[in-house]
């Protein structure tokens, strides 16, 4: 029996219902969709990074690195990412702080897996992620 | 070579593709996306559980619960739930609803990672789910 | 250490970021998103198959086998499809090429699991399919 963890960093804010922010098991790690709140802070409301596509995309890397590096994983591990815009027009401006924010990270293993598709989201939020990992 | 088994519970109608409800093979169990139909009967189209919000999110959850039983799982293997809403308001709403389910489901392992993102879906589905499980 | 490789067809197109088409790692095989490029020709843009459903949904799918065989699988290995639409209209089309061009492949395993959802893509494209392979 393989046990299933759930991966909560304490910088979270509590997910709005019972779902984990991660889990692993084996080694498999999921990272729930992660948006571009700022650390949590004891009994208030989230807060997003800004309102611009770049403080938000930033911080929801941190979001999902958190998690990643709750479960003992890198951007290293990670097969998949999705990303979900609101807006057509962002797809250029998320690519540039995409690639700069991986050059930086300094993977030392191939870039991941990705899909990008234009949903919605609630009010006020330009970006989702959420990433698969397999760990080595 | 490990088998891919098709997960074909005897409730759910048939896909109305080349695609199975679920699949299995080694540890790793793909759930595709469930709505809210009832249970088939044979030689009719398939039917909602109903218009309203509550009625397509518990057959929907049903229904995933079918397929992940047949490939002999349970919601305590589910590491992420995609959940497909088509309209933002239905957010808290939903969440309740999921909340109250789980709560019912007696979960023994952490709860899954969960996406949630706002899209199209066919006329009169408010709610789509699919689900991605490792068995112990 | 299992090692994480990068899937990269000769024929495909330069990612638009830092992302790659696919990659493996152990059993695991993810593609990401593709849509109806044709074959890259060097120095040129991305060009897709044709305005029309048939041909990009036909495109996208050589695409995404031509990844999976890349990292040494088939259709058969594939566990989950998810179909990304920009039109509930586009469904029952989309349904007629799925099944026909399965049933062209040969499958000698069950049908994968699929979700299919509808979204906004960048203007043109009416389709992109992603995939997850479990290798035997």
């Amino acid at each position: 029996m393989t046990e299933k963890i759930a991966l909560t960093p304490a910088t979270h804010t509590a997910p709005p219902a019972r779902f984990s922010h991660g889990v692993k098991k084996g080694n498999i790690l999921q990272v729930a969709g992660q948006v571009g709140f700022l650390p949590a802070v004891a009994g208030q409301p989230p807060v997003t990074a800004g309102p611009t596509l770049r403080e938000q995309t930033l911080q929801t890397f941190a979001n999902v690195k958190a998690i990643l590096e709750e479960g003992g994983a890198s951007w290293d591990d990670v097969m998949m990412m999705r990303v979900y815009l609101t807006d057509v027009a962002h797809f250029a401006e998320m690519n540039e702080i995409y690639d700069a924010y991986f050059e930086e990270q300094g993977l030392t293993a191939p870039a991941a897996a990705r899909t990008t598709v234009y949903v919605g989201l609630p009010k006020g939020l330009l970006i989702e992620i959420d990433a698969l990992a397999v760990l080595g």
